[in-house]
């Protein structure tokens, strides 16, 4: 099964003129063929492809669409500011207004710096943690994503290894690996980046141990490093703060982005007064991080966060998505493993080792109108309402029973396969 | 003299949440006194300060501004698509418009990726050339700025060598450097940068030379590598294709930013079908890099860019700014170096080895009205009408009157005098 007749249209067109037809975090190259790769609208929780299907969006654009796509409070205050002005000679006092509202909400925080993209912000906490401590080494946990620049891209082609000198990995939640990197690093530590959890693709999720953060936090002290919370995925989703400080754990640098403008371009680097001297001393710019439409999208944005019960609503219909997946799969007599925290959801099948099952529900799932993600964390949003997790809920156990009589006859996607076999 | 009370009441708070106040290319750090740090507002030529005062904008935000803050045609076509959707869950069809417009209009291009920085586009275009080689040393011109990420960055603080393994300069112009360069690059040259023209910071532009820019394609094609022109600063101002197509030289790749969507963030790498293959198999995206709505406003940019005469037109408001500015200099005895494009000028003067005089010219300048820049290009929009030239360029008759009763008493900026002298 393809995609519509709209959609091939348009990838036989974007073949001549984009490489590989497709590029980035989009493309469908690694999902079921039926997966539409271009999109009409977008409205609240739903999306039409350039076919006029709707969906369901349980991706939510890979995390930024957090309050409902086009949400009203937030196009208005985008709105206002784009008759008076969006990428100007300076910027406009939005920016304060934007750095004082994170610093207010996020504990550790007490400056911050805007970009675009997550990879800005993770790289500029980088070289911010470089220039804070005058060291070098910088630790990541292994598979963790950071950003697609050369000293962070799981795809390293066209990259020189030296592009990614000083950059050590160790295991996410161990804390024993992380001594030991720690200690290998010695006196060059400049800084520990973590995830908030292990979001990590193509396999399960995993909280973050809170032993672990604390042990992050003390030997970043001990050593005098900067530790490092990439929230650019997870921020506000799970917390209206930096989402370690559940765990009581406060970073040096925080790095945001994808949903605190609810989809409006921007991205942030947090970080406390103990590398503020670092941050003074970089130069990173660009042309559109001073614009200041996205900044008062997110000001709107970060006040309905505050102003609302956004965060515990995202909770419940994520618990009700997972209690429903649940009941409808072990009715058809699937295992699912669902990780992660509710609102961000992976859901993987058991003894599916090439994913062969997990597509092919991907793909009853769309049919029936729910966009879902096999092997990638989904989001939830708080413009989904219980008749939608309900909805989608009933399509998993029709998509299940579908899935029950295609069982034997299904092939795995090759490159996925391969993905699997090596991971 | 400083800025005005809002201006300063805003730096004050700036002081608290922004590292150092402010950062990046919009800081006013290396500024005079006087000038503005925050605008409110931005309209066709023209700029308003927090504190009221309106300005004509030669700086046009460093570049994006070319058809006018905030133009109708444009604006209109970024609502109707706010309206449908932005940031989705994948591309609208609108990526592929975007790519054949791109690639209809830039001769050597054959398709097109989009990012958000011009630091993307230039970085990708890095990368594409070592993945399409297999090799992996990178020419750039020494001073010229191809953006603010570890290998390029022209202040490296935080950055470690080894994220700038492989990066050797030439000098700009100079073919036996370049040819050099080139020859001790060996079988492991992957590709030269070049700027369409020599526009850095704190000295005279230069226009390239054709034989330099012939030699520079020559020198690719002989040992097989990837010739890059980096027009994102000066695209679509000085031709309605990549720049150097002019000079009948046509690189493989083009970085493109700033201006081809008046103002919304996007940017992009062009490429030719030599390096298609490279292209597809880098790893780079972002959050933002597929929204629709900057991707509308750039089809209707770039559908006003080949339908009429604002190239055409910034040509002769530029001719008519440096004569302007030549007469009126001459006629209060000040030698000015116009060097450059018209419509993308540089105005140093004579004499001036520390800035003082080209400082207190702007200052005099901005409190008539006219917010010129007094060591980085300017630009000119096509919302300039003769009019507005005309009331420059008697602003500056004034300004240099006033220059001239100062003239014994100015005293350097001491950061750009420190610059200068090491320049």
């Amino acid at each position: 099964m393809s995609s519509g007749p709209n959609d091939q249209a348009l990838r036989r067109r974007a073949r001549a003129v984009l490489p590989g037809g497709m590029y980035g975090h989009e493309s469908t190259r690694l999902l079921p063929a039926s997966f539409p790769q271009f999109f009409a609208r977008a409205q609240g929780a739903y999306l039409w492809d350039v076919d006029g299907n709707r969906y369901l969006d349980l991706m939510c654009a890979y995390g930024p669409n957090l309050l409902g796509y086009g949400d009203e409070r937030v196009a208005a205050a985008a709105q206002r500011q784009a008759a008076l002005g969006d990428t100007m000679t300076g910027p406009s006092g939005l920016i304060v207004d934007l750095a004082e509202a994170l610093v207010s909400m996020v504990s550790h925080a007490d400056w911050a710096m805007f970009c675009k993209n997550g990879t800005d912000a993770t790289t500029m906490a980088m070289t911010i943690a470089r220039a804070q401590t005058g060291r070098r080494r910088i630790l990541v946990a292994e598979h963790s994503y950071h950003g697609s620049a050369p000293w962070c891209t799981p795809v390293p082609t066209g990259v020189v290894p030296e592009e990614r000198a000083f950059i050590t990995s160790y295991t996410y939640n161990d804390i024993a690996s992380l001594e030991a990197a720690v200690a290998a690093a010695g006196d060059d530590l400049a800084g520990v980046f973590a995830t908030p959890f292990k979001h990590d693709s193509f396999e399960d999720q995993a909280l973050a141990d809170a032993a672990y953060a604390r042990r992050a936090r003390e030997l970043c002290d001990a050593s005098g490093a900067m530790l490092i919370v990439d929230d650019v995925r997870a921020g506000f989703r799970l917390a209206r703060d930096c989402s370690w400080e559940q765990l009581g754990v406060r970073p040096d640098l925080s790095a945001w982005g994808k949903s605190f403008a609810n989809g409006h371009p921007i991205s942030a680097v947090l970080g406390s007064d103990s590398c503020r001297q670092g941050a003074s001393g970089i130069y990173a710019t660009g042309s559109f991080w001073f614009s200041a439409v996205p900044m008062a999208a997110a000001v709107e944005t970060l006040r309905i966060l505050r102003e609302t019960d956004y965060l515990e609503r995202i909770v419940v219909l994520g618990e009700r998505l997972r209690s429903g997946l649940a009941r409808a799969s072990s009715s058809h007599g699937f295992r699912l493993r669902q990780t992660g925290p509710v609102q961000m959801p992976q859901v993987l099948f058991d003894d599916d080792p090439d994913m062969r099952i997990g597509f092919a529900w991907a793909e009853e799932m769309l049919a029936r109108g729910v966009y879902v993600h096999p092997w990638h964390n989904m989001f939830v949003c708080a413009a989904m309402t219980d008749d939608d997790i309900d909805a989608a809920v009933q399509a998993a156990d029709e998509a299940f029973a579908a899935l029950r009589l295609r069982l034997d006859s299904l092939v795995p996607h090759p490159i996925v396969a391969q993905i699997m076999s090596t991971h």
